[in-house]
């Protein structure tokens, strides 16, 4: 029984929790321990919010206080001011886990390692290096500030969590959204639970533009938009070579949202973040472009005989619940 | 972020790992705290050897004390005389957590409740209370000797993971075990991982009777044995309408089994571990005897057109790796 590797492996989860949901950034998790008891885990949720450590710091004070914080804990720079108030050493002895090196640059929050230098928690371990120059160096200044750091704890599976994060610094990152049967059947109408709807629809909010079938459209006329969870619906492009499409298709009529028709994948050299919705057909047709696949797998057999065949050899990420669904994240072996 | 709510699950996590591997035994989980801090994540795995809590104290003892013990762990007797030897209150600021109630019966190991009423933890937490008669009073034992006991926490998945013992004290217990690619083929030779054939010649191992189609016997001339971990081959019932099989199939050579042939289910009254393998026509038959599903799922799509059309509602319980694969544990939803 390692601490050190179980701290992390929990912060490691924690974050798959909000993994894409966190773009343009990262995800993180945090677990802070306190005299080797743990006291705090958290994960980045959403960009512009406050980032892991932060939240774990605020959840190991109300821990090791017994105090709850009276303001929004998602508000970065409240976070940081009521943290820098503490009476100094407060943290003292805690071990800060978290899955990537704390930012050491001033961007929508304050920077984490600036905070932690101040804070000066007995150690602080990390499981991956930040990886963009522009973002890194936080290690150097906590250690600079006497603050003993160590690294590399779990570090490949730190890896794959912001691989996404990595790739669409340089262009599209894509993920192909599926959700089928324990034994791969598509149809027969909402295969889903609605813990599993609600978070497609937090990813389509958090991506740059949806991608689906021209098929799907004309059969399925959906709407795809964010009503479960109340947010601004993505842009779409429909994938297809000719434009034949009844504009009254719910799709057509949202509102704030741009669609694009066409089978030019142009954008994808772009930097962003691509969700891709489909069948066989859409799986073929991205089948070189997508990085990772997500399924949501109901606990189901089915007979329907809509399937999907295509050969691919995945590797497994991470598997999560979605309320009575398994959410299992995969990506194209390509070694 | 609740010590007692996390140090349960990591329990049965642990406890999951062994899953029918200790049958007649239940599964069974537990985690220790000194001073609040993790030093023990084990479980049982084999009946006959050390239970949970035996294995976590000895795990304790050497995080808390530093040194290793030179015994072999796995010696339920020598365990606990080494345990009753240690000074007294040596474990007087842990906590153990624990997915079912400490024994409080002499079986082929000694009664880990009075143990435990010796040795004297700060507290013991169980998730589920015995639910056999002749096996239960440990925590009224415990309670007596002044030691605080909780109960309840994450008691209905601490439930889930004893099912199986419950099932198999009146009838026979059914694990449907398949091996698949992420989306339902089970055509295409070898599917599974190493680790994934390890786990099920240990399964195999286990159980009291293999059931395998009378098809696959006549196309695969399976060998059907326990290779992989050395252990002994099961006995075997092919289940099939008529005996027109070729002796010279490998899995009748094998030493030291029986193989009954023919599609009469009255086995399935005794008490015992009853394990199942085949396809589409297995599914079928035994649909309405199956209790549990065993997906060992590989990272793989494929267009192979073997798979299986069958309707039914399953619930997922668990879900963890054997190398490369997914190893999904579900039942039959018959609410």
């Amino acid at each position: 029984m390692q601490l050190d590797q179980l701290c992390m492996q929990l912060a490691i989860d924690k974050a798959w929790e909000f993994q894409l949901l966190t773009y343009p950034n990262p995800a993180v998790g945090a677990v802070i321990t306190h005299h080797g008891r743990i006291v705090a885990i958290e994960a980045h949720q959403k960009a512009g919010t406050s980032h892991a450590e932060v939240l774990a710091l605020l959840s190991a004070y109300e821990n090791i206080s017994g105090e709850q914080i009276g303001f929004d804990r998602f508000d970065a720079q409240m976070a940081h001011d009521f943290l820098l108030r503490l009476p100094s050493h407060f943290f003292r002895y805690c071990t800060i886990y978290v899955t990537l090196e704390p930012c050491n640059h001033r961007g929508k929050t304050p920077s984490c390692a600036s905070l932690l230098s101040v804070l000066k928690p007995k150690r602080v371990v990390v499981a991956q290096v930040d990886p963009i120059d522009a973002h890194s160096g936080g290690i150097d200044r906590l250690r600079i500030s006497g603050v003993v750091v160590e690294t590399g704890v779990k570090r490949v599976l730190a890896q794959h969590l912001i691989e996404p994060f990595l790739i669409w610094q340089k262009r599209a990152f894509v993920l192909f959204k599926l959700a089928q049967t324990s034994n791969g059947r598509i149809g027969g109408g909402y295969l889903s639970s609605k813990a599993s709807l609600m978070h497609v629809h937090r990813l389509r909010e958090a991506c740059d533009r949806m991608v689906i079938g021209g098929n799907t459209v004309r059969v399925d006329r959906p709407t795809l938009d964010c009503r479960l969870t109340g947010g601004k619906a993505p842009d779409i492009t429909i994938y297809t070579r000719e434009d034949t499409f009844d504009r009254n298709i719910p799709l057509f009529g949202v509102g704030g949202r741009e669609v694009s028709i066409g089978n030019d994948l142009e954008y994808l050299c772009k930097p962003s973040f691509v969700l891709v919705e489909g069948g066989e057909g859409m799986l073929n047709a991205f089948s070189e472009q997508t990085d990772w696949y997500l399924f949501y797998q109901t606990p189901k057999l089915s007979a329907h005989n809509l399937t999907y065949n295509i050969d691919k050899d995945l590797t497994f990420l991470h598997s999560g619940t979605k309320g009575i669904d398994m959410m299992i994240w995969s990506k194209a072996k390509n070694e």
